[in-house]
């Protein structure tokens, strides 16, 4: 690794976290609930840090290879989460280091598990910089950063790659610093458009902004134990819940809807087998859970937020989902594995890798029966390289071999085996509640602390695909170049 | 499909199951508990039918396409275990016939799950046929077969593609009927062995048969309720331990034992990873379950036996390891998943998928840093095709589906996630027993006459590596050729 290079972008890195902290630090002068000095500390370290690395490192080489990508990419949600959860350490939110950097994780990574079993009585700068991690891990600290940043050399596609969350991903312009842009464009109206509905429904301010940062990075962290089921509004209910299910589809549909093409939406195999997963699991739920509802549409309207929340990998809750027949629970756990679309801010292993290996099953079962014939994956409408295929297969063992390996590993501890399952399952989809111990209306305080870090490192893993948090474990990367 | 020459063959194959059941009434006839004409009936039936189809139907074209080979293999294990269930009926040991089929089923698929609450008060003659069909299903009925009965057509090997438990299936002699016979000929004196060693030990013939014959077959039908565990003897336990691990690998490894070959038997990656992943759990489970257990060697043996029973999917038990510690049982959850060796007669994915995926993730990792090399990935000394590694994530892809679907039908009517998740899995790995409501001192009777028949397919589905199973659905198949 170009050890001066990438210390130098995590340092320009920190020195943005710090800017990103002001508007905490905006709420907590207005409100004065005491965290004001945390993001004083704070600001000044990280943007102090930031500058030490950024200004004082000078390169002697300015491209990027792909090993010094793939480093960024893994080590900059370390750090930046590791500066992230100051603030809740030095106002005593939460005293302890690992927790608070649980939090941080789970912020940034756009989880939304939490540690926290009071979440009411903390100041409201807390609570909005816990929620606007989730808006900033959205759409990428490093997508973000490269539509601001100039580019730094010619290879920078490689950061695109660690980052960008699914196997394809088209791209919409020539320039990636323009796709970029226009990425952080959509994200920006769809988040404005949010605030508005849930500012018209009747929400505060505040609110309605942790609650858009949560839903635009499919997070769920909320300022209230209740989550959404605080607001006793089936209104608000039905605009988050389409807005978590709009937050999980591929950006490149709107991109599409903006410049009036219809084709490549119509073509979208993912966005219509998204779609019809919603549908079908939503009709599921809602069939499973009527016998213990007031009525048809009030199953209906919890089945739909329930199963958006979840296929969205947000975690948002306006029920106890954990007390449901077990059908709807197997039904959400499913979602849990699959997520949402990729190219969107939502985690899991993504739709489009389902559909991939979907069509390759299929494949290689009409292989059998006809061996001589030579047939071809075609997704969206464009043939499929083998290469693709097979790397999405080993993807997929890969996120299921972290799946066993995080659940082996809480059974140490732990003594039951869903609350095991589902923490894990839940912090590598980057999706937030979980079953039992881990459920709705439970948080994951009574882990250990080396549990934490073992679920922090799963959400990371989750987040970045897998690979760039693997590779931070190997010398390779290490080696000096 | 070519339907006269697939019925044909379907059609000796009941013929052969009519003669196999000649020792099973043999036993009823000493012991004369009242089972006797429920094997007359059965044979006869069975030997008309076999007849009908193998006699008088003459295809016009004796080569089988893979196609008929499929159907083949697929509709063998549905019709034998059909004929197979009789015996139950007709005695009244199992009146009804879904019950009795999962039971025959779940007997010729070696997989040893039972809907017997009450297994010490049936018949001799029913219970010596229920372990015989583990022993027959062991190495497949259709190996079987093939070293028996001439050979057809120069293209048998389609039958044994489907057949052969793993990806790879090395060729130990240039003729197919020859590996055929040697396979055959290992599995009998490795049954020998362990029925001498269990009569040395102690059992009773009868006993020692039973066991024997779930053994080899890494089945898991016993004639005690308290399986294994009734002999309350640790050298039984010991000796059943070690051929339940015996049975669990690759066949060829004794081959090249037999033909004192060392070179291939050190470069067996398979063997060693499996053995190494047999005593990593082994030691796991002692000090997990440690504290229970009146000393170390109890804890010893008692996790040697658990564990090498469910690795090679045998499914005997010594102990409810449903109320041991989390970790003990997520282990063996984990040892349901792999399964042990390719070339062997136990069930899971297998140990080499396990490997080749283990190796593909490697390799792809490093090629994310070395987008440039290009890297061949080489298993047991050799390299692998690009396109069998595809293959194998398709196949895992293929059943973890099968593992979701699974648990997701039996949600509908079920009520605890750790049943219906451990039903499907320890069926469709063919090990035996699950936790919770289906674990070691629990059956599979309460489960619906649909669940049963979705148990039954799962059974099915992961003794004939999917494909065969999945393949009858397909209209393409059942087309006349």
């Amino acid at each position: 690794m170009n050890y001066k290079l990438v210390f130098r972008l995590l340092g320009r890195l920190l020195m943005m976290e710090a800017a990103l902290m002001a508007p905490s630090l905006a709420v907590s002068l207005i409100v004065r609930e005491g965290d004001t000095l945390a993001f004083v500390y704070t600001i000044l370290i990280t943007a102090a840090c930031g500058a030490l690395l950024g200004f004082l490192l000078k390169p002697k080489r300015d491209d990027l290879s792909a090993k010094d990508g793939m480093a960024v990419a893994g080590l900059s949600w370390v750090i930046l989460s590791f500066f992230g959860a100051l603030p809740a350490v030095f106002s005593g939110a939460i005293p302890h280091i690992v927790d608070a950097y649980f939090e941080a994780v789970s912020g940034f990574t756009t989880t939304g598990s939490t540690i926290l079993t009071e979440i009411e009585h903390l100041p409201r700068g807390i609570l909005f910089w816990r929620s606007f991690t989730h808006w900033i891990g959205g759409m990428g600290v490093l997508v973000f950063t490269l539509a601001v940043l100039p580019r730094l050399s010619g290879r920078t596609s490689h950061l695109a790659r660690a980052e960008s969350p699914g196997p394809t991903f088209s791209k919409l312009l020539p320039k990636m610093s323009d796709t970029a842009k226009m990425l952080y464009a959509l994200y920006f109206v769809l988040s404005l458009c949010e605030t508005a509905c849930l500012l018209l429904a009747g929400m505060n301010l505040y609110d309605a902004l942790i609650h858009t940062f949560g839903t635009a990075g499919t997070g769920g962290f909320s300022n209230y134990n209740a989550s959404v089921g605080a607001f006793q509004s089936p209104l608000i209910e039905w605009i988050i819940a389409v807005f978590m299910m709009l937050f999980g589809v591929n950006f490149a549909v709107y991109f599409h809807i903006y410049r009036k093409e219809k084709e490549p939406i119509l073509q979208s195999e993912e966005l219509w087998a998204y779609l019809g997963m919603v549908l079908a699991a939503t009709l599921a739920v809602t069939f499973s859970i009527l016998p213990g509802q007031p009525g048809f549409f009030d199953a209906l309207r919890t089945a739909y937020f329930q199963v958006t929340s979840i296929a969205s990998t947000t975690g948002f809750t306006t029920a106890n989902f954990d007390l449901w027949p077990l059908l709807a629970r197997a039904v959400l756990l499913l979602l849990m594995c699959v997520g949402a679309s990729a190219g969107s801010t939502a985690g899991g292993v993504k739709m489009s890798r389902v559909l991939l290996m979907g069509k390759s099953a299929y494949r290689d079962l009409e292989h059998t029966l006809q061996p001589r014939k030579v047939a071809v994956v075609r997704f969206e409408g464009k043939p499929v390289q083998e290469a693709t295929l097979s790397q999405v297969g080993v993807y997929l063992f890969i996120w299921f071999c972290l799946l066993a390996g995080g659940t082996l590993l809480l059974s140490i501890r732990e003594t039951d085996l869903v609350t095991a399952l589902t923490a894990t399952l839940t912090t590598l989809s980057n999706v937030g509640p979980g079953l039992s111990h881990v459920g709705p209306v439970e948080n994951f305080a009574f882990f250990s602390y080396p549990a934490k870090l073992l679920l922090s490192f799963l959400m990371l893993a989750g987040r970045l695909e897998i690979y760039p948090v693997l590779l931070l474990f190997s010398a390779n990367v290490w080696k000096k170049s």
